[in-house]
């Protein structure tokens, strides 16, 4: 599979062309130190044989945010170094850190704005940017990630909406380029010319005014010509389009542009992989072969393969589909990826993160912090029909689900409850295949689903999911 | 080429692949009769050979709304009756009008909603629909075409975000489709089988939570199940996310899903042609020949000719590139492209519809209502470089215009100015190539275009466009 095949980047051999991209945890404390829960996250990628993990972004400065890594300062740089250390130990996965600067947000909705960015506040970023970089080659990254993508400092001098009227002008595409440019040059100034250094930014803003592919094209050239070491693809994820929850901090996913960034279940597979191909294909035929990558939807090996295998774009970015199940690359490689627990874009991961709760999955066991580890099973249990037969019904405050017998030596089932509003419920094992969920109310919408497990521990895929929404009545709630 | 091919629809042929779709003219009065400024507008297309026309949503009822056409009585019959024959007469274009129904909207920023609607509003309002189809067949119409996009009713039924919770519920798509299929049973039990009826729908809301690709797929089909004759397709334009001015009745054009419905200089050509091309080919892998159409930015011939070669679409519908030079088809018949009056998607068209001003286009003479009918010349002035070398330079509160000479015998030229505040002034012809407007002010943006005349009144191509955006001084204005 070319899928599988290695890729080098500016000296780091990539041994396939899938990568985790960076996604935030919340794991880490308020404090920006890595803790044992940030290690054993990414060693869990590791351990799937991820060609590069991306490390969650990490911030340059002080600003205050939820949880969320620093590399800010030097007494940062030891915890960055086990946690790159215990990485490589577990696998040959190529590990870079995510850096990001991040402009201020209040509970009020009030949001700082690049123009409020004053020259100095400006040379200090670009100072900030070279010298993060330069702990992340300290402490023993592979390289790093510029984070220029959804609605950070960086992403706000390239977009088409920045307000700047001076050297950085939003009113011309050069004007926008320029502090990237400076900070590249800082950062080259720190690390040399060796040191990989890749760049996320957006294909598309999808926000009222934003750049579109016109413009994401002309800035992937840009960025080729600074040096970059590879481009990587998002979208949208802007706080021009946030909806301002009144005392939350704004959440810059909450709008259109967040609902394409991290798209649900209602959007097509791989919805934005045509854009990395055609950033490819333009930067390319500019004569410049830096890998360009993708992210969105791209869940499927077969998908995934066929981006490759066409040149489309160099590497693909599976994000909630190895947050869902870390071994996705390993089973590819063994060839079963009938095994694959497939993530099913219900977002609640995206919840917990925009509500700064630790980012988990709902198909991974109750209150389990990490991905479980499950040795590839000959066989696993198997759901007779599409679906698993999954059905419930809702009558006087409780949902009764059943389904079908799954195929092999059942030790019990699990079942799921996602609600809207973020909570989620599994209840342990149930050995039969009926259950009544008494704690349901009407105006709230449940999404269910089940999973055999066999007498080793070994997972069905899950169960199409059932969602029940119950109504108030009409003269008030039931 | 295919692009000038016959195509059948229901018993209607339409003499090539153009369609020029429903664009707002806000020509009429608020009365909603035909008058002759429309039937000039209609006119003018019929002479330009489109395929199909399409005449701008007239409604089914009463509901205040600006200028625009209705059908929602006897009365209108009569005009719309000499409109078709007006049409009929000057050309073999085919006609449809599109049949709308909306829901109301206040100044104050309230808007009816989908659940504020009885059943016996929805029962009055499938009957005004059959009977406004009714209406057209009398009229001599060749067809109808329901309006089911952007923010009206019926899109608001097909809408992912439709409120109801009844058998016209949000919640599933069978629920959101109920509407349109009681409509399509109402229009067909009074007009009958073989009177064309097509229908505009979206292929993608462009909204939070709104469906995609994924849902318009599905809707695709049943629309054909339905029996609709053709399906064309648009994306956006919903009051969700529409931007609301104090004292002004809500725009659905005015947020991004605005943007992507009328896209402007920084979207790329032919943006929505893949979204088209997907619902084609589910549809068409059902079992069913429904014509399928789309519309987005496709201006060039050579970008529909290809469309309709690869068999991405069966038609192309070009609004804004028809506005500008309603001889797009004719010139392309006369394989003379190269006088093809290029839309540049300032979108001064869509400032003019938003504010409720009679809709024309930047690049028609001074003061024009309908744009001027020129004979095919053999030559016409050229510009000796691209862009026509028009450079504009801002001091002391004047914008000085130069630009090159152009080639052939030139009688003078004709200046272009348009602000982003809508207002549009054109100059008399100039003799010289140097152009001083003493009336610009720093603080607002303004947009230059130049165009050759030779002395037989034929235009050349317009030049590029030049910005000029003058600032206002730090300290106040200049």
């Amino acid at each position: 599979m070319k899928l599988l095949q290695p890729i080098e980047i500016n000296g780091m051999t990539v041994r396939n062309r899938v990568v985790v991209p960076a996604m935030v945890t919340r794991l880490s404390g308020e404090d920006g130190f890595v803790n044992q829960d940030i290690i054993d996250r990414y060693v869990r990628y590791a351990k799937g044989e991820i060609g590069l993990i991306v490390v969650e972004a990490m911030a340059i400065h002080k600003s205050r945010s939820g949880p969320l890594l620093r590399i800010s300062e030097d007494q940062y740089v030891p915890g960055l170094t086990e946690l790159a250390s215990r990485i490589h130990d577990t696998s040959d996965s190529k590990v870079v850190p995510q850096i990001i600067h991040f402009l201020k947000v209040a509970r009020s909705g009030w949001r700082q704005t690049l123009d409020m960015l004053s020259l100095e506040d400006i040379d200090l970023i670009v100072e900030q940017f070279g010298d993060a970089v330069a702990r992340a080659r300290e402490a023993g990254f592979d390289g790093a990630e510029l984070h220029a993508a959804h609605a950070y400092t960086l992403a706000s001098f390239l977009s088409r909406v920045n307000p700047r009227e001076d050297d950085y002008s939003g009113r011309t595409l050069e004007g926008r380029l320029r502090m990237i440019a400076r900070v590249m040059e800082n950062v080259r100034g720190k690390v040399g010319p060796d040191f990989p250094v890749g760049i996320r930014f957006l294909a598309d803003e999808y926000i009222k005014d934003g750049y579109t592919i016109t413009d994401a094209k002309l800035i992937g050239l840009r960025l080729a010509q600074l040096g970059f070491d590879y481009l990587s693809l998002s979208v949208g994820g802007k706080f021009e389009d946030a909806i301002h929850k009144q005392g939350e901090v704004p959440y810059p996913y909450t709008g259109y542009s967040g609902d394409r960034c991290m798209p649900g279940d209602w959007y097509p597979p791989a919805l934005h992989a045509h854009l990395g191909g055609e950033i490819k294909a333009f930067v390319n035929g500019k004569g410049f072969s830096v890998p360009v990558m993708v992210a969105g939807k791209i869940a499927d090996p077969d998908t995934a393969e066929r981006l490759i295998a066409d040149g489309v774009v160099d590497m693909v970015a599976v994000a909630r589909g190895q947050l869902a199940d870390p071994d996705w690359v390993k089973k590819v490689k063994a060839d079963r990826r009938d095994q694959i627990i497939q993530c099913d874009y219900c977002n609640w991961c995206k919840i917990l993160d925009g509500t700064h709760q630790k980012v988990r999955c709902t198909i991974w066991p109750k209150d389990a912090l990490q991905a479980p580890e499950y040795a590839l099973a000959n066989e696993v249990p198997a759901w007779p029909e599409a679906g698993a037969g999954l059905k419930a019904e809702y009558a006087e405050g409780a949902v009764t689900l059943s389904w079908s017998k799954a195929v092999g030596s059942i030790a019990g089932y699990d079942i799921y409850r996602a609600e809207d509003s973020g909570d989620i419920k599994a209840t342990k094992a149930v050995k039969a295949r009926r259950w009544t969920d008494r704690t349901v109310m009407a105006g709230v919408k449940y999404r269910y689903r089940v999973r055999a497990r066999d007498e080793s521990g070994h997972p069905s895929a899950p169960s199409q999911a059932v969602i029940v929404a119950p109504q108030p009545a009409a003269a008030g709630f039931a």
